[in-house]
């Protein structure tokens, strides 16, 4: 991670009452545009309103026979496990169809973990201190898991092919308390990169002291492209069992993007042995999850293919928005080296770098005149950036026209901020 | 628990080989009857299938103008808390309305306290060798969070009044070890009775000598009749804040056999300081549960009367089924003093109570002629019936004719197990 570095140092100086003045005008304009979640827009939603009604009031059967109304059915719908199974490009058995909330079986993952312990394991992870390698920038709730249950987070660098694998591979070799590692491994959260294959190779080989080590697999965006081509990546359920190490991926994805958010069905793939062991677990906490919902989705995508279409559209509503990120910013801050930011080809954030030190100023200035963002910190464990730089921007909700203003003033605070630590 | 005194043990060692005779034959019939588990029927799922397609494809906004297609709202849209707080006697602001499963928010409530302890408490559960107070007869699936969990349980009588209070005030007064106690106290799984005043306020009332004690209250039939009255129950919250015990109670309900099991709502309830606790853990392990789920409840029910309607109609089916259950024991065993067995008025099961020494025999013999039933034991921590006599018998799933049968074929597996034993 190179720093950032201002092309025109004293140039920006010099603008510093021109930055105040224009800051002074926007805060006039009472703005009020929040760009803190990464939520799907209305029009995004809308794409999916026909599968509210999808099923006739006699349309409550499965495939297989089962009546979704009833009791049972501890894994999923064996059609929904097929449409995942499909997208994640590995095989139904792998598959649990959890609820509606991947990041609730993410935490289930961590408290069968601390309390259990997995397989090939040595006992429950909780008995212990434990700690998890956190690829950073990333996602705030992943680190919230860790933060809450004690769990000891080392933040590692994150490049444009992924985790930085040289120090990665040290540190996993030598401490056999690091347990977990949390991944995000295509359109990364917020960094937008897609792990190279080399990346994942080494990720399902390395050598770990803790012979239960899992890779916490967030497979948030496998189908949310913005582009016509998707970013490919290394199937990792079947790396890991090449690299002779079978259980160690945990693979976490949902539809919460794809239809509702929050309403979606959630999945969780891994290993035999892992599937095993997860299931003797559900079946203590639940009769089932809801198969409605899954029939609802079955019908309304009916396979793939029908996701992968229905993801063009995502895809069509949401690249105006991502358009306007880059396009506002290389218009205000291109060639100034004051900030660089990302350009994704997938996913649901632009990562914005300023000068070290400038990120929280960046955000409460951005905050006081009426645009609200993500906290600065927020990306990195403990909500603690070590060089106060990065500002994770999420375009999804509001429309084009405001993202464009929204990003004019995150720019123009980004020169303020700059001009003002360059001045001091 | 008296136990079960057969009236002419000589007249039915005399007929032992009838009974065998009969035996046989039935075994011809190759009858398949399940009445295992507490399932509701096809015909009593069929009576919320407009539920289904209740919402049209724009309607999807809750009163507040919250979009439930979208993220957020952690626990629950306001209207859906209004009518659980209804049905429950109690406030909107006790309620946390979670995904599909009570079941589930049981778990994560035991997971919680195990791994971080509760509001009033010393620190995590999990930290030493903790213990639960658990009625027997009672839930397996209660018990069998216990066990997964390695929490000691300890069976206590429970009889036509509820949990037997001089007993369990002794044990929880004495053992700061024993943190909860599993509860079910409105038409009971599965004997059926409804705790009396007095003993929810001294449950409400009791000293215990663990300072976070908590009563794990499982309404489950809270509103699930099978008359036209309802039993009364006295309101467990309310009684505990009077008691001076406020954060004792933790209240579980769900409508899984209200519109459809599995794909429900379900509900926690409890004083300020738990649910502030609770929706603490909950920010951490989701973004929120499924609300177009909850407004498609609301728009189909309205509110709780409509709940309480509809559970008319659910009584309607239900009746003719418990009813055949006590004509077929009424009119085999009545008077033999080989077995008793419960009238419940409303919940899920009737439970049924053979000489000492015979369920397992009795099961076994059933289920060789075709009918299965719940597992000797099943109503037991570990599984063990110290008696080995009770049997959970679940008329809910099958037609009444069905019924009607399978009761035949157990009543006559009663008399042999009966006839072999008192031979031996």
């Amino acid at each position: 991670m190179t720093a950032i570095t201002p092309t025109k140092p004293q140039e920006v100086v010099a603008n510093l009452s021109q930055y105040e003045a224009s800051y002074a005008a926007v805060k006039q304009r009472g703005l009020k545009l929040d760009m803190t979640r990464g939520k799907p827009s209305n029009e995004q939603l809308d794409l999916a309103n026909e599968m509210i009604n999808v099923l006739g009031p006699s349309d409550y059967k499965a495939a297989d026979g089962t009546d979704t109304r009833n009791y049972g059915g501890l894994d999923g719908l064996p059609e929904m496990k097929a449409i995942f199974a499909e997208l994640l490009e590995t095989s139904p058995a792998n598959v649990i169809v959890g609820g509606a909330s991947s990041l609730t079986m993410m935490h289930d993952a961590v408290v069968r973990a601390l309390l259990h312990g997995v397989p090939d394991g040595v006992g429950p992870w909780g008995r212990g201190k434990i700690k998890f390698l956190c690829p950073s920038p990333g996602y705030d709730r992943h680190f919230a898991i860790c933060q809450h249950h004690g769990i000891e987070m080392i933040a590692v660098d994150l490049d444009k092919d992924g985790p930085d694998m040289a120090s990665d591979e040290k540190l996993v070799a030598s401490d056999a308390s690091i347990k977990g590692m949390w991944c995000v491994p295509k359109y990364s959260n917020p960094t937008g990169e897609t792990y190279a294959a080399s990346v994942v190779e080494r990720l399902a080989a390395m050598k770990t002291a803790a012979p239960d080590f899992r890779l916490f697999w967030d497979n948030a965006y496998a189908v949310h492209d913005l582009e016509a081509t998707t970013d490919p990546l290394v199937e990792i359920i079947a790396a890991c069992a090449k690299a002779g190490n079978p259980n160690r991926p945990l693979e976490f994805a949902s539809t919460s993007k794809i239809s509702f958010a929050g309403a979606g069905v959630a999945v969780m793939a891994s290993s035999a042995a892992n599937v095993a062991d997860a299931k003797k677990h559900l079946g203590i906490q639940t009769i089932g999850p809801d198969k409605v919902n899954q029939l609802r989705h079955v019908r309304f995508f009916k396979d793939a293919a029908g996701v992968r279409a229905h993801m063009r559209k995502h895809a069509a509503l949401l690249r105006p928005k991502f358009e306007a990120v880059s396009r506002i910013f290389e218009r205000e801050l291109g060639g100034t080296g004051l900030a660089a930011w990302t350009k994704p080809r997938g996913g649901y954030f632009v990562s914005l770098d300023t000068l070290d030190g400038c990120a929280s100023e960046v955000v409460k200035l951005a905050d006081e005149a009426g645009v609200k963002l993500t906290p600065a910190g927020a990306t990195f464990p403990l909500g603690k950036d070590p060089r106060n730089r990065n500002i994770r921007v999420a375009p999804s909700l509001p429309p084009a026209s405001q993202v464009e203003t929204a990003m004019e003033v995150v720019a123009l605070c980004v020169k303020l901020a700059s001009a003002r630590k360059l001045k001091a």
